[in-house]
């Protein structure tokens, strides 16, 4: 099969790229952990170019990519879209790298520009344009990570959203705070311990004492014999929990849910969810990602065709 | 002038030594950063000796020390007493360190054992006898620092108490998180800035969003060209804030309010509850844990009409 279109999905710390057919099929795919740290210190043609290679893509295959890879601080800035943003114009603020031997264009991120609360997201976007087909004219979209991103969508614009730094408190914590000695030795959460149940209860009732709670993972160990799997499930369960509480404080909404998720990650936060008896519907993150960068692509590179051929 | 006793403040990362006489002066003093962790490589008894070689004290000067040489990992563990915790029973719960040439007691710390926030404090509880005079029957301690502490106090009894782990998380995230990049160089906090009062004020009014609120010191360092002393100085802010939140939402009580402080964290918590105009007296911290320890010591080495000696 002949690929369309290469399309790379290029974050903080991972580097994802899928080959393309006309018919949206994946041909052939590549990760590695060059993310923006690595790249940005060796290079950013050079490790496309390679990871293409690779997979023998034509030496004039376009190329489609979100993410970090836009930022300042990445290959070539892409300025972030602000909200509302409606997500079909995401593909007309692509960047296009020049004094390259093949067409490459990066996506816009966007940004919230309340001076009470900035916030910005790189990626993210992509996905919810590849969510575009969603049944509900609004609804709010969480998608979990290291900054996790809650995201008001209303009629097909990103209206507002923000980001909990969940993902990165749970491992700063559970590498370099005090809590160590109270996680040590663990690094699988088991979602279906009680005491993940008990901490996402406890975050998201409470959220407004999370560095309290965090602090009682500690002295639950010293004073209630709790094991280093009982502290990292609950450590996990309190941060999430937080995540959610929060979020039901700033959008005030809890109908129309969409986790937007992939893997261990989906199968977390899915199971938080179903413990505060929140509905949500799944929607597969790298479907998302695919489908996303698959209408960009066809926007930038022309439509064979494919089903996204009519946005 | 003859040294009665010397008292010593063990903590996590420091440790602080006075000689003290009869009639409760300071004759002399040492400190160190040989707090628990290097303690419990290279000794207790030796760095204790040393010191009081250094200050030239007797051979049979007792010593009445309090903080985490009580702990499991510590020099000998003083187990935690319960709350409700009289502060008068803390003397009587002293352990005394056997096979020593001097009489050496360390004090108990304290202990909540509610299943669903157990809690843990060491040397607090000493600085809280020390506010034995306060003239109020019921009052709300707040005692900032890495881990700090809000304790309620009845009629001399520690009631209930919850750690916030707000020092911890601020050089967390100053120094290894994405927002290092964004408090990038600082090390001072400008409690006048207006940088410090937003944080102080959005951290109070949503502590909930706490996670969500530090990425926007990322954000607003992107968009809106924030330096590294604005950043420094919110983070502070929106931690303490958040800190002040929680409690607030813990107690459900802003009268009778106690900051117990010393120097730099003083001012800064003493500036934050101004912004948030919660009346709160000042208690130094320093003189209140010489005041805990003399009547501790007055207690267990027998009183010489020392100004505690009612007690």
């Amino acid at each position: 099969m002949t690929p369309y279109y290469a399309a790379a999905d290029w974050g903080t710390s991972s580097f994802r790229l899928w080959l393309v057919s006309t018919e949206g099929q994946i041909i052939a795919e590549r990760s590695s952990d060059q993310g923006l740290a690595v790249a940005a210190a060796s290079g950013f043609e050079q490790i496309l170019e390679d990871h293409l290679d690779a997979l023998s893509a034509p030496k004039d295959l376009p190329v489609i990519i979100c993410g970090m890879a836009g930022a300042r601080q990445g290959w070539r800035e892409a300025p972030y879209l602000a909200v509302p943003a409606a997500l079909t114009d995401i593909s007309g603020h692509a960047v296009e790298i020049e004094g390259t031997s093949r067409r490459i264009y990066i996506l816009p991120g966007v940004a919230s520009h309340d001076p009470e609360a900035p916030d910005v997201m790189r990626g993210e976007e992509t996905l919810l344009l590849g969510n575009h087909a969603d049944p509900h004219k609004m609804y709010l979209a969480c998608l979990p990570g290291t900054h996790s991103k809650w995201v008001q969508v209303d009629d097909g614009a990103i209206v507002g959203f923000s980001t909990f730094m969940t993902g990165e408190l749970f491992a700063l914590l559970a590498n370099h705070s005090i809590l160590k000695h109270a996680v040590a030795g663990h690094s699988q959460i088991q979602r279906e311990s009680r005491h993940f149940a008990d901490g996402v209860k406890a975050g998201y009732s409470n959220p407004e004492e999370i560095t309290s709670h965090l602090f009682s993972i500690r002295a639950g160990q010293l004073l209630q014999d709790r094991t280093g799997q009982d502290g990292y499930d609950r450590l996990s369960g309190l941060l999430i929990g937080c995540e959610i509480g929060g979020a039901r404080v700033r959008f005030g909404q809890t109908e129309n849910l969409r986790l937007v998720a992939s893997g261990q990650l989906a199968s977390i936060y899915d199971t938080a969810f179903a413990l505060l008896d929140i509905p949500v519907t799944t929607v597969d993150a790298r479907n998302a990602v695919l489908d996303g960068l698959g209408i960009a692509a066809r926007r930038l590179f022309g439509s064979h065709a494919g089903r996204d051929g009519d946005l």
